[in-house]
Parts: structure tokens; C-alpha cells; sequence
């Protein structure tokens, strides 16, 4: 038995690429829009529409800004009825520039936002959608938002035309219970006809039953990624989601075959995954940064000592 | 808010020797037993008590066996309020000896059976409890038993003097909603003085999230281990359940220590956690041996035709 109205998207590269700074080979990304179209999976978030004002392209890949003619080049001869998506962060929008959806590869856009952004980001979707794209606003850092603030921020975007707004755990510090409680605050503030997403953090090795747990509360916009890729801990993993979804058009093979060509290698260069300190973040509902700056350095380990320190300075 | 009944323990010692047939060192051991203990953990696992005659002491490390002079040499001179387990199988007993309760540092003795095995298992609680140790009763392999057989093994233990039943998920195949759906049944079928208890495999990376789906629905007596050291992917992370309990009585940063010191280099000899193959065997309710198999060959990374051929052999 399946819902049919689900649907899968992945952040693979968009979510992987703040690991790099979007550097990824077209060779990787093709492959990644070859397996997912393979298997079934109903979008592909290529990356960030970033300004490059904002971000210097001597700092960053392709991927930071996902050109329409970017994406082309990729795309380009695969058969393929996935579709796409790019993300924008509503509080770092300077000079984005949008096609109109048919004279664009793009199908989706995606605004990330604070609650406190939520003006900049109607205003976005707003534009997107005059545009012809499909939208979804992420809303960031819900863990950290009084209720309130919550709570008004839906009701603006219940007067919007959104499609789909989504629960972010962007600290992954949220249990399935807390998941359930925000899934139904967001339906009561929103109307029936748009959907709820959830998108999970790995840091307590909760992003993937924190997935179900919002599909078991009517969530119908799942976001994964291949084996978990993504800042710090990283997200749900793909394979994971596909494995227990049950629509027939899924197809979980070509997913093991990109996992074992391209992310069992890249895990050599780039780290992600359960640590240590992701979980001590992540049990303290903070952001990832001190976590992430501590693993470049050579106490990357000390585990205890960063657990102290972490605490103390939140006192 | 805490609730006192929760007891945790660690089975990093039993279930962690699985990898590498027991064979830990005196000083790993000594070094777990006073974090565990200094962390306010409720009881540790040493290890199984298995005859000599089934595992010659040629080929097993000294937690093969857990004879009670070897405990002492470990537990010596080190203060502690915890208490100490050891596993026996039921199916595989042959001239255990059990010393009277109060001549052994063992408090409670864990009997892992199947359902087929029942009727042993009983006869080793009523051996157990009468020499005055505490006693669980451990139904491996629950996901492949069909209900009346379950129910007929509940209906048994309910009148055995076993003190605890425990949900085990030994192929990592449950989803939350099974779990309750098992804790619940498990419930019904025994008196309520009777505590239940989970223990579950990180196949699908749920171990942790099937554990507190286990916590709501009233299981009192929860497994971890260090950095989720197990069989195969492991099991519920010891340090992720530390963080969600409120009990004040439990001090994380011990636990922190001995993963940082101990286990993180631990895992440059032995393998465990989360990969492709005990995902696919998750996914599929199998137990690990093929997935365990495949890992110490050259193929260990061929995930699509791992679950291509796993695929075909039980259709």
C-alpha cells in the first residue's frame, strides 16, 4: 500500500554541496540525474540560485548558482521525467534572476527562510510563482522558533501562493514526537491544499525515522539524499526512504549502483555522517558550526573536552 | 521530566565481541566498566556465558565464557553501583555453571531465544531465578515469527518468574509503528509486574528511534552501546540515549571519553555501523550473514548486485 500524493525529492547535491562549496564534476552530477531518473525519484534539487556579488565565483562550483544553461549541460541527452529544483535563501537574495519555468530547465523552486525572513520570502515565492514554478518555502530552524512566531509566519504563507511548506530540522535536534507536534501545527495553520514537507537533519540518526514520522502525520514532500549525504551529519539518506516506500515506480538499484561508484569514493575526500560532536550540537539544538570548525582541527576528536566547552559557553 | 523505572544497559562488551569473537582487552574492558559506571549506566553486559565445549577457548576471547573470576579481575578495585549481566543462549546451552547470586559479581543473567527454543529458555529462568539472579528473557528474531506462535511463547514466560521480556529487533527490519504495535502485544500477554524491554539493530539506522518508540509505550529496560558497537550495523548508540534521558542521575561526558579514547580508534581494527549491505538485509528482515559475508571480500562494496542476488535467492 502507498500514497500516491508523496513525493521524493533529492538534495544530493544541493545539500552535499555545502560540504565543498558546490564543486562537484559534471561526471557526478550527471550520474546522479541518471540514477535518480532511473529510480523513480520525483525531483532533483541541483543546487543554490545564489548572486555571485554574494558568492565570488573564485570561491565556488557551478553549483552555488545552477545557470539554467548549467543545468542543461547536464540534463542534455539523458532520458529523464524528474524534475527539478533549485533552492534560494531568502535573507541572502541579491540580484537572482529567474526565467520564466518554460524557458527554463527548472520545474521547482525552493526558499529557505528564518521565520524572522518570512516577508522576503513571500515576496520571493510570490515572484516564482508569477513566474510559473512550483514553489515550497523551507522554513529553517523551527526547533529554535517560539511558537508565536511560528504561528504567524504559517499564516502569512497560508495567504501566499505556496505549494508546499516545509518542516526543517535544521540542527537535527528534533524527536519523532516533536516532528508529529510541528507536522500538525503547520496543517492547522495552513489549508488543505498545500502540502507539508519535512527535511531532516542526521546529527542523533533520527533524520530518517523523523522522515516517517511525518509521512505517518499526512507529510507528502520527503527530502533525502545518497547514503545521507550533507553538511555535518548530513540528511536522510535516499536509499533508506526508497527502501521503505512502497509505490512500484520506485527502483532502489540504480541508487546502490551511484552509492557504491561515487559516494563510498567521495567519502575519502569529503566528510559527512554520524560523529560525535554533530550529535552534541544536535542534542543541544544548536547550529552545526562549532561542530564542523572542531572537526577540521587536530582535537577533532576530543569529544568530552567540545561537549564541555559547548555547555559552558551556553550557560 | 524523567521516569525512574528506565533502566539503561550497555551490551558493548557482548554484543561489540560479536566482530571479533570476544577477544577485548582486560584494559578496554576495565576502561568501559568505569565509564559506565561513573555515567550512572544501570547494568553492564560482560559478555556470553557459553561452554567450552561449543567454543573452544583456542578461537574466543575470555567474554566468550564470563567466568565470574574473570569479572572480579576487571571489576577489582574500581567503585561502582553497577550491575553486571551476562547473555546465555538457550539454544546453544551445554554445562553452564552458575554460581548462587551472592557468590558471583553477576546480578542478571539474559536469555536470548527463539521462539522454537522456548521451553529451554524457561527452564534456564527457573535454574536462574533460583539460584536468586534477576532474568530477562531475550525473543531474538521477533520479526519473522508469525503472531499465535509469539503469543503462545508470551503466554509461557507469563508464567515463568523471568522479571523482564525483551522486543528484539535482531534484523534491524522493524519500523516504529511495529514496534509499538510488538511492546503492545507484549503487554497484553504478561502480568504487569512483568517490565518489558527493547533492543534493536542500526540496520536502517532506527535502532535509537525504535528504542524511544519502545520508551513511549512503556519498555523499561533499553540497550546501547559505545558509538552503537555491534554486530554487523550495530546498535542503538549508548551516548544518544544517555542525551534523551532525563534522569540527573546519568552523566554523559564519561561516555564521551571512553568512545574518544577507545572506540573511534577501535574502529581502524573492526568494523561496524551503518552500511549499504546490513541496510539491504534490514530492508529485507534477513539476518546479517550475507551482508557480513559479502563485507570480507573483494566485492564488499557491490551493493546493487548484493541486493540483486540476495533478491533473487528468496524469491
Amino acid at each position: 500500500m502507498f500514497r500516491e500524493q508523496i513525493k521524493v525529492l533529492d538534495c544530493t547535491i544541493r545539500d552535499g554541496g555545502l560540504i565543498n562549496n558546490h564543486y562537484f564534476t559534471d561526471e557526478f552530477v550527471r550520474a546522479v540525474y541518471q540514477a535518480l531518473s532511473k529510480s523513480g525519484i520525483d525531483y532533483m534539487e541541483m543546487g543554490y540560485r545564489n548572486s555571485r556579488e554574494l558568492f565570488p565565483p573564485t570561491d565556488f562550483g557551478a553549483w552555488k548558482y545552477c545557470d539554467d544553461e548549467k543545468i542543461r549541460q547536464i540534463t542534455e541527452g539523458i532520458e529523464s521525467n524528474i524534475k527539478l529544483s533549485i533552492m534560494v535563501d531568502a535573507h541572502r537574495v541579491k540580484e537572482q534572476v529567474f526565467a520564466p519555468v518554460d524557458e527554463s530547465p527548472v520545474d521547482m523552486i525552493r526558499v529557505a527562510t528564518y521565520v524572522k525572513d518570512m516577508d522576503k520570502a513571500i515576496e520571493l515565492i510570490q515572484k516564482c510563482h508569477d513566474l510559473g514554478y512550483e514553489t515550497t518555502v523551507n522554513i529553517m530552524a523551527c526547533s529554535k522558533e517560539i511558537e508565536p512566531d511560528l504561528a504567524e509566519g504559517l499564516d502569512q504563507l497560508a495567504k501566499s501562493p505556496v505549494d508546499v511548506v516545509y518542516v526543517v530540522d535544521s540542527f537535527g535536534a528534533l524527536y519523532c514526537e516533536q516532528i508529529e507536534y510541528l507536522t500538525k501545527l503547520y496543517k492547522k495553520h495552513l489549508p488543505a491544499e498545500k502540502e507539508i514537507g519535512v527535511h531532516c537533519h542526521n546529527n542523533q540518526q533520527l533524520a530518517y525515522a523523523n522522515t516517517i514520522e511525518g509521512i505517518i502525520h499526512d507529510a507528502n514532500y520527503v527530502d533525502g539524499s545518497l547514503f545521507g549525504i550533507g553538511r555535518g551529519p548530513g540528511n536522510c539518506c535516499l536509499e533508506l526512504l526508497v527502501g521503505f516506500l512502497k509505490n512500484p515506480k520506485f527502483n532502489i538499484t540504480p541508487i546502490f549502483k551511484v552509492i557504491q561508484d561515487y559516494m563510498i569514493p567521495m567519502l575519502e575526500e569529503i566528510e559527512w555522517g554520524y560523529l560525535v560532536p554533530y550529535m552534541i550540537t544536535g542534542m543541544m539544538n544548536e547550529h552545526p558550526r562549532a561542530a564542523i570548525a572542531m572537526r577540521k582541527t587536530e582535537d577533532k576528536d576530543k569529544y568530552a573536552e567540545f561537549y564541555e566547552e559547548l555547555r559552558d559557553a551556553l550557560d
